[in-house]
């Protein structure tokens, strides 16, 4: 039994659980979790002990020759031949995820009797386990060993985005999929817009440099920040970078599995609000990786979620001064049972 | 007036003549169509006279800053805010687009009282004007120049995926952002899977050569597809590559203004069928292009799209016989009044 016949026995388990019949599995990556393939226009059916794959005729034997545990059933009109199928097989018990099918499926499913009922295969996915913690691991490892390469190549006048598609080329050299998502390349005041947008703006002399980036591997992502001073940082950037590094420290130290997400972000909140700089922390301390770069478990104030040995997330505090400069530290991390481990560590 | 303003106030126009008062527009792309940018947790509300920009406390000056015509509204629950400010405003009569949200987002605004009524946005975005025909000419335009300078560089012993980064670097380096999707190079055999997945197969003399690609330049996608000979083609491959050639030519013929977009699938698929290799053209023609790389309109036999000018749309035919080859020539045309023009012509 391969790994994703495994996660399939995992899922059906679950199912069964809950006192269902069947789930409906329709989003690109969760399919991908469960085939080991990016299957578009592919919806798996699954079962107490066994699996259907629906799919167009197109794509029928790209389909059964990627999922050879799961009979291919292909039509002109996946979603009526799911259910014609369970009509036929008289299955009445099943659910689709009502977080991850459009409004418009949703209603399809609704109106035949199929069940709303989340979260099976987002549980499934947030602990990573054999393969999938290799693929993080080094997805993170990649990016962490590009971070002092393009350190030393950031001089004055170059621009934001000549920056991002370097550190993009570096990580493809050593074997990644490409960037996690739009790289994150901000000098001076731009530091201080969480989310900027990369643009020509280049470089000056003592100035803020921020970089968020990561890389898909194996389909998995990493996700890590790093800020510095380029030039002779001043005492207000020296302070508020300490405060920043000292949350996070504290943040990672209090990982570990069966600590609350949100005690983990009450570290990290309560270290910056003691130094002044609460009002500046303007988002959540952190968020789980994986084959999404935001997925499950959140890591703020409000989330419910316990952590698991397993696990991998995100600890990223920064406080923003807004047209001065901003500072964020990220780093990705594996759950373990007494303390974490930092997968976006180089060397 | 710039052309964002300009389209919201179309998009205003045709939320009034269906005597509604205002519209929830959420998807990423459709928030960028109106504004210009990427901005993730943005909701807009266009109204009969004017706009307002929904998010987050932590992107407030982010969005406001980008989106000067519309008033900011930010609060820690962007969904409930949008209802409080409808009944604060006592605005009625709100639509939601069903395609383009999540069952759980549907709910919502289904309870809430909103109508869901789609089209929009997409119907707007399928005829490109001004500053979105330079971006998506620009963006064909980049793709068509890398192809010759590829196909010199594939040769005896390459893999497919080293391929498949050259293509995005030498993009970049004429000004993409990146690949439009996850791009297809497929050596020998592989070329008969239409959705054949890049690997490290290696290619061998006298094998077909299938490369599937495009980029994205200012957020907009281009799309082609080129399948060569590598060594000396067998009778049977300069048979099937003259019918597919033929078929395309014919197609493109057929694109113009007024055209129905089912009469082009028809004029491609009799030449194929004609010539004995109807079914092994297994998917539809072509497909619109521009923010999504698959748009409206869809170009197959059951589309109920006319043609208009400014629309871009592919013709991409293909015969797969498996576990031989396949062939599959794409262009991205521009539709005209009397015609169409190429848009991925090099030189």
């Amino acid at each position: 039994m391969n790994i994703y016949e495994k996660r399939v026995r995992e899922l059906s388990a679950a199912i069964k659980k809950e006192k269902l019949e069947a789930l409906v599995v329709s989003r690109l990556e969760d399919v991908g979790f469960l085939t080991g393939f990016h299957l578009e226009g592919c919806l798996l059916l699954v079962g107490k002990s066994e699996v259907r794959a629906f799919t167009s005729k197109m794509l029928r034997d790209h389909v059964s020759s990627k999922v050879p545990f799961a009979e291919t059933i292909s039509s002109d009109n996946i979603r009526n031949s799911v259910f014609e199928f369970a009509q036929k097989k008289k299955i009445k018990k099943i659910a689709f995820e009502p977080e991850t099918v459009s409004y418009l499926d949703g209603l399809f499913w609704k109106k035949k009797g199929f069940a709303a009922k989340g979260g099976f295969v987002s549980s499934l996915r947030q602990v990573k386990k054999e393969a999938e913690l290799i693929n993080v691991s080094r997805s993170c490892r990649i990016a962490a060993e590009v971070f002092p390469i393009i350190k030393k190549k950031i001089k004055k006048g170059r621009s934001e985005i000549s920056v991002a598609r370097q550190i993009e080329d570096l990580m493809q050299a050593r074997g990644a999929y490409g960037p996690s998502f739009r790289i994150i390349v901000a000098f001076g005041e731009n530091s201080a817009l969480p989310h900027h947008e990369t643009s020509e703006r280049r470089l000056k002399n003592n100035e803020t440099v921020l970089i968020d980036y990561g890389c898909v591997y194996n389909f998995y992502c990493s996700d890590m920040t790093r800020t510095f001073f380029y030039g002779r940082p001043s005492a207000e950037f020296r302070k508020v970078y300490s405060i920043v590094q000292e949350a996070q420290k504290r943040g990672i130290k209090a990982v570990k599995s069966g600590t609350r997400a949100s005690f983990v972000d009450k570290v990290v909140r309560e270290h910056i609000s003691d130094n002044g700089y609460g009002q500046y922390f303007i988002h959540g301390t952190g968020h789980g990786i994986g084959l999404e770069i935001h997925e499950s478990p959140l890591v703020n104030s409000k989330s419910k979620a316990v952590l698991k040995t397993g696990m991998c997330l995100t600890v990223e505090p920064g406080i923003y001064l807004k047209g001065k400069f901003g500072v964020r530290i990220e780093d990705s991390l594996l759950v373990g049972k007494k303390g974490s481990k930092i997968l976006t560590k180089a060397g």
